[in-house]
């Protein structure tokens, strides 16, 4: 079932590779149903919070019109930075399931894990390596193409 | 001049209050023009990502068409929560001012400071205790009134 998440956060994120963002693509779930999609806009609409994961968080709590997320799962393609690893603890997502590493920004496992300190109010369940393999080509694609 | 801007971030705040949301308001500032305010909105819109800073660092990119905010400073009247700090090294904000510090939630000096992590790619300033009484007492108000 997570695979078939990420295959679809998976294709969002190329949605940001053609917009010459960084491809990082998230899908929010809830009770197996789709309840928001989002790539990475931080380029396209030049505006630093546009992260998928932000995007995705908030499409979903206008969807279900609550800012609790506690029985919601967020797929994302790529460990979440800092910015993003905090919309998961105000929105108290159930689950975080992230396709690759990120060795430079990322705060779930790479620079720290903020998500596990004990002064945050909620703790999401964390689970990794989902698609890791797909996500890992993409991203080396894209950075590829821009060093060319 | 910090106090000025300062003072209308927290007329900001006020406006959260009478909202029912906790009173936090924010304000971005660039060569002394004010480029965005905005306050905390998260049980008016019932979206766990719209915190007032991310709201005013998301305006701003909007009126500067370009999310680099590195000649800017934004005033806050609370010490910022996880995902609000990240949004400042998303943006690569030039400056922090903050009123007071959030001993339960804060990630500048209260339960960490992550934004002087080595590993971040931006650095910003960081000011604190401006009008640290006014918005002390704003957010004593607001605890007081949810509890009775």
């Amino acid at each position: 079932m997570d695979e078939k998440y990420m295959k679809i956060a998976l294709e969002e994120a190329k949605v940001s590779y053609r917009n010459g963002d960084v491809p990082v693509g998230a899908v929010v779930v809830c009770d197996n149903k789709i309840i928001s999609t989002a790539h990475n806009q931080k380029e396209e609409n030049k505006n630093a919070v546009m992260h998928a994961e932000i995007i995705a968080i908030s499409k979903a709590c206008e969807e279900l019109k609550t800012w609790h997320l506690e029985n919601c799962t967020i797929y994302v393609t790529l460990e979440p930075c800092l910015m993003c690893a905090g919309a998961m603890i105000q929105s108290r997502i159930g689950k975080l399931v992230y396709a690759t590493s990120n060795e430079k920004f990322g705060y779930v496992e790479s620079i720290s894990n903020v998500l596990n300190n004990k002064n945050n109010n909620h703790h999401p369940v964390i689970v990794t390596n989902i698609c890791q393999e797909e996500s890992q080509k993409l991203l080396k694609s894209f950075f590829k193409d821009k060093r060319n």
